[in-house]
């Protein structure tokens, strides 16, 4: 318990704790204090374990997300970039399986005219990581100082690191405590966590990419919504623009799943192909972000730009450009022997004749971390060259022997799991199925 | 979190964290694991206070409470009295104002035939101890070790002590935790915490007076019968007969608070003489303990013979004895003068004419620790001599400018605050009360 004494109001941790146990609505003094008292070390994990618990059993108010997420943000250091005279946007996807989009947005976003400075994270369960993916290109450095981050971002528009020590800190002490506490599984704290990073970077406007189905954490549309509407309103309530995409995250995005695999799929769609759904996302997040970033009056203005930018080559130059910068070896664009590739592979055989009906998401993220694509643990290194590529998609016609995906694999011991896994993941029926799930379910915001 | 390799289930305090706050009933393995890896240090104070207000907000069934004690009591010594022949019983109160009855029943219980083995506490909050009012007995030790404790039961039937470091250890770190997480409120807790404690007493039988109104802790009558519903349950569920008293403490018990003059109201009672409602109360209270402890087919039989053991004496030579065994000065019992005195008194005079409609009752609890007769601060030390008489009852008529109490005090500092908290504690009206509230609310069990 700790007593401010340059303060009018006092504040005690018991009594926030005891005042949100019994559902009441907490004030932003109380709010910043607990915050601030936690990231100073003054009081102890069992005093914010408790209230976190309260959080996550009671709910917050959209007053107190802000709040908090204001109090996380304001912990560390928020990046000045006014220098730069560009809108500030970036994009931030709740995490799926094969969601490789940031890779080309960032480029792509930032040669229309649109400077994105991108903090991002590791894999996290069965989902990957956008950080996990670049390290996957030889040398490039996603710890970047903040000087040099500036440094890129005004040479190329765009720059994409790792979160730093000095952003949020608030956030990074209470993850690791709601991590082994029961509390990660709130909206509300999700929110703040998500928020007070993304606020951080000194933007103006951000998307936001909420998935939804299988491989989504938030498997339900409404949950995905809550989460998105929420966000929305506390990056409003903050002066940001902000706008939600809840998209389809029930099969995996693209073909390609695994760190490396995924950089190649990356080109692709910056070199103006790519699978279709893949590149549909990307050309819509694009034109949201063109939109909010001021380079179009429409969305749909900027997803016919982004187009163009795909199609002249100009995204995938400044992608080189970006790669080059952050110390990555540029050839492995134009040879993706370069990056780093499996010994073995394996394919995946259909059992019957029929339609694909679903492909259980997350079981097949969850075979990519099994190969060594994602971590178990937390202190486990990921194998960037092995994954997964998927030769079917749902509502596709499939013949029994056919081949529905090929696994890359460095070790004998971890494929037979994976192929278990990708296997169970599979449904085939005798007729296609009637309705397809729309890739972009609904946009919140604006 | 901690792996059970011993047994075929495996424990994780995460998966037990969440299972709570998701509203699922936990097994006794799950309960036992916790309570055993937190009381020998393997799981940390976080995890156990998220699960603390996970069990706060979203409660526990009857056997998880079962379960809960059963591991609480068994993380420590249980004490085994099965050499001594007779029955053993123990009554317990959740805490009030001049609620001194423990000193009388101990030695009436013991010399009707009842062996009392009773582990007491200090006061708590605005409520007196027993500890407190025996340490008010110049000499008296409430710190005997377990084989001494078993003597002077061997030798009168009745023994007085404080909690030792071998009983319920796991109380003692959880009540410190729950102290400052806000997780005290939650009355399956409560109960596992009173019912862990007197079952390790190694008892057969246990009555609980559970107080409600203004100076209890369960203000209103229902939620203190459903305390004492659930430590009725949960007493008989471990094999005790088990029965509980709803019993009144909108207004103090008897005429005197604190702990020296309460020790001289207790002498009263044991004379014959007394205020009538506590005298009243213990010889209900004992009529349970002599019916439970199988001296007395009735309960109605039990109090008969009890006020037969006031008025000849037998009783408070009891008391005697057992102060005598535990070092204290006999000699006090017979001449008060002996007890610490407080050096100055001041009356509290009637406002007006009228009758007293209401004495609130934790205020007056409240003056009394202002005196300092309890603690406001856990490492306080306490005043015995201090304390209030009060001259007036709830009904009794009265005239402006007579006495209501007596503050008795060391400290010119801290008698205005106790007066000013007394004279607002007393309601008067034109007209007496037309409802009196009743001593004995309900009896629970049996």
């Amino acid at each position: 318990m700790s007593n401010s004494s340059t303060s009018a109001q006092t504040f005690r941790a018991i009594d926030v704790i005891r005042k949100k146990r019994d559902g009441g609505e907490l004030s932003r003094f109380e709010i910043e204090s607990l915050i601030a008292s936690y990231t100073h070390g003054v009081i102890p994990d069992y005093q914010v374990s408790a209230w976190l618990m309260a959080v996550v059993l009671r709910s917050m108010t959209r007053g107190e997300t802000a709040a908090l997420t204001d109090a996380m943000l304001r912990s560390g250091e928020v990046l000045d970039l006014s220098a730069i005279p560009a809108r500030k946007v970036d994009k931030h996807s709740t995490g799926g399986v094969g969601d490789k989009t940031s890779l080309v947005l960032a480029p792509l976003a930032a040669v229309a005219g649109v400077t994105v400075p991108m903090i991002s994270g590791r894999g996290l369960g069965h989902t990957g990581g956008t950080l996990d993916k670049l390290e996957a290109i030889p040398g490039f450095n996603v710890n970047l100082p903040v000087p040099e981050f500036r440094r890129v971002l005004e040479m190329c528009g765009c720059a994409m690191i790792g979160q730093t020590a000095e952003i949020a800190p608030a956030d990074r002490k209470l993850y690791a405590l709601r991590d082994v506490t029961g509390t990660v599984e709130s909206p509300y704290l999700i929110c703040a966590s998500i928020m007070s990073k993304k606020l951080a970077e000194g933007i103006d406007a951000l998307v936001l990419d909420v998935k939804t189905g299988s491989g989504a954490f938030m498997k339900s549309e409404k949950d995905a919504a809550f989460l998105a509407e929420l966000m929305v309103e506390t990056g409003e309530r903050m002066g940001k623009k902000t706008v939600a995409l809840i998209t389809d995250m029930d099969q995996p995005l693209g073909n390609m799943i695994g760190n490396a695999l995924e950089v190649v799929e990356v080109v692709d769609v910056l070199r103006g192909g790519g699978p279709q759904d893949l590149r549909e996302l990307c050309l819509e997040l694009a034109g949201w972000m063109l939109h909010l970033g001021g380079v179009s009056k429409m969305v749909a203005e900027g997803k016919q730009e982004s187009a163009k930018l795909l199609a002249s080559g100009a995204a995938l130059d400044r992608f080189r450009k970006m790669v080059e910068l952050q110390g990555g070896d540029p050839r492995v664009i134009d040879d993706p022997k370069g990056l780093p590739q499996a010994e073995h592979s394996q394919e995946v055989l259909c059992a019957k004749n029929g339609y694909i009906s679903s492909l259980q998401c997350e079981q097949i993220g969850t075979a990519c971390v099994i190969l060594g694509g994602g971590r178990e643990r937390k202190e486990d290194s990921v194998d960037p060259a092995v994954g997964i590529v998927l030769h079917k998609k749902v509502g596709d016609c499939v013949a029994a022997g056919e081949p529905i995906a090929t696994i890359y694999y460095n070790s004998e011991s971890r494929v037979a799991r994976a192929q278990q896994l990708l296997e169970e993941s599979c449904r085939i029926n005798d007729s296609p199925p009637t309705e397809k799930r729309p890739l972009i379910h609904r946009v919140i915001g604006k």
